[in-house]
């Protein structure tokens, strides 16, 4: 059975803060462009009895430097592709996020990062997968969408292409934080398991510990134009060169200025099967649907039916902002097109 | 605007050759339970004034023979997912189809080989991609599917995943064929222009040489369960980990029982950013779209529209063939309900 936990966003904020700084010019209200953004920092089991109040904060503070980051450049005309990517650098540079420097373990003791994004107005697409030397994913996908006719590079022939476009490969020791290799150590020591019961754990564990940090965000901009970008450390303990669904375009990432753009986030291998992003998309196409019920019909129905937890975030061509996921909590935010800035962590 | 190649599929056979051996026991067409099986070697510029009378044979028989086996498979009712394994290992067997032991070179002389399954009653798949040591890829995907909860594995974790299930790593000196190693030779010639402008050479010579030689398979079983196949060696020269819309769940392979399994092959980079397979289950099932109608509409329209070239074969849970392309030639065939087979390779 569905359970709807996120059916409409509330201007009111769950968490009892409301940002609203840095959005007072309201200029673009009567511009009749609307534009706007919406950012996730991860679905899963995400309870405030487990949150410190200090590190709340500082998820919360992360998340409004992101959304204004992303927020100034549409303000000031910029692009929607320029917006994600300002937003997603924000959150892949802070450890609190299972992207770029937070990024979790793989059983190889190494960070293998995946990112998408993709273009509503010419719906071009880049994605890389497995890179370990890219500080900032999103980046080098948004590059192999403008500098290659390609789609999807991967592992060290990814990095071989960063280098040939500019692209400084750091050290691999750059990932490392204390309280990642501290998640794999706590994950190795249950390695007496079978494969498949390891791998199968592996994810148990994933949503038990509320680790799917994936950021992603989508947005609006005074064109019209409609980019959705995903970034990933993927599952912490993973091997056998697992990817998930980040970047595959049409399940993490999809963008597409005839409906709108989404980014997800959750168990990766039910939002590939599940085609998450596209199938919004072809519900508001094919069922003239509105956003917020094509997001729900997929995210807590088609998905929760199959036994898949995670979440979307979206907005549509028109500027409206949906967020929908079966999860206890989502770091999620938004300003919309009257300049109202949200942030919530809980299901509530 | 579009061109309508192949609107309907003709039980008579273009380049004159009907083949029905094999197909003689009709008991199935009294059982109510439909069921069929269609095949692609490849889509691209295939004209017959550059085929040799006797490498279309060989083409031919070798088509016959996949046929063949995947519909014995289904006549002595065993399921969709045996069916196309039986018929994509044939295919991958064989020098003549980029896949398998006919996989094309990279820039970097290795072989470096894609595929992906997915079962329609389950929702379940499996992939892989840039995998150098394994005879039968599309066995590893189905392995990923039915042995681990991940969808996509890459690279040599894809190759360590086999080892612990039980798959012979070969050497890669078995994917070695001289007419592949000279294609590579012929690319590198023309090395000397900047990385861009051969990233995009490269697209443009596997079109012009008709070398999406991609193999694929769909079949309906007698209990009603679909199930959709692809396999690839990618593109010649290909560099920098370029990953295709083969082992993309929902862009090159897709498989629902309410609607219908798709195998596509063609320009993987439009195939991905138009999610083809998935998009024609899309309109049958949000539209009510004829599989053939959907089909035309996602390769002849949208994709064509969109400058990609290429095309998919599909089938439906009542057992209707659908094949589309928007390429001089396909290498396809079928054997549908009334056990009637069918192989072309030109446009007519």
């Amino acid at each position: 059975m569905a359970i709807h936990q996120c059916r409409t966003i509330h201007i009111s904020i769950l968490i009892g803060i409301l940002l609203i700084s840095g959005c007072q010019n309201k200029q673009h209200i009567s511009s009749n462009k609307p534009f706007g953004l919406v950012i996730h920092g991860g679905a899963g089991t995400i309870l405030k009895k487990n949150m410190s109040e200090e590190l709340e904060s500082e998820y919360i503070e992360k998340l409004k430097e992101s959304l204004h980051a992303g927020y100034t450049v549409l303000e000031n005309q910029g692009s929607s592709l320029d917006a994600i990517q300002a937003a997603i650098t924000i959150l892949e540079d802070s450890p609190l996020f299972n992207a770029g420097k937070g990024a979790v373990f793989t059983n190889a003791g190494t960070n293998e990062l995946d990112a998408a994004i993709m273009d509503g107005k010419t719906l071009n697409a880049g994605a890389v997968a497995g890179v370990k030397r890219i500080k900032n994913p999103l980046y080098l996908a948004r590059l192999v969408m403008e500098k290659s006719p390609h789609v999807l590079l991967t592992g060290e022939g990814a990095e071989a292409f960063a280098e040939e476009n500019g692209i400084e490969l750091i050290s691999p020791d750059y990932f490392f934080t204390e309280q990642r290799w501290e998640q794999l150590q706590q994950l190795k020591e249950q390695q007496d398991k079978s494969v498949s019961d390891l791998m199968q754990q592996n994810i148990n564990t994933e949503s038990a510990n509320h680790l799917f940090g994936t950021v992603g965000c989508v947005a609006l901009d005074q064109e019209g134009n409609l980019a959705a970008g995903t970034s990933t450390g993927g599952l912490t303990n993973k091997r056998f060169g697992r990817v998930g669904d980040v970047p595959i375009i049409g399940a993490g990432t999809y963008a597409n200025n005839q409906t709108c753009a989404v980014s997800a986030t959750g168990e990766g291998e039910y939002f590939i099967r599940s085609v998450i992003a596209y199938d919004i998309s072809a519900l508001m196409d094919y069922r003239k649907m509105s956003l917020q019920n094509a997001a729900d019909r997929v995210i807590m129905e088609k998905l929760t039916d199959l036994g898949g937890t995670g979440g979307i975030i979206a907005i549509d061509n028109n500027g409206h902002i949906a967020i929908s996921f079966n999860t206890s909590g989502m770091y999620r935010g938004y300003i919309d097109m009257d300049g109202e800035m949200s942030i919530k962590i809980y299901k509530y």
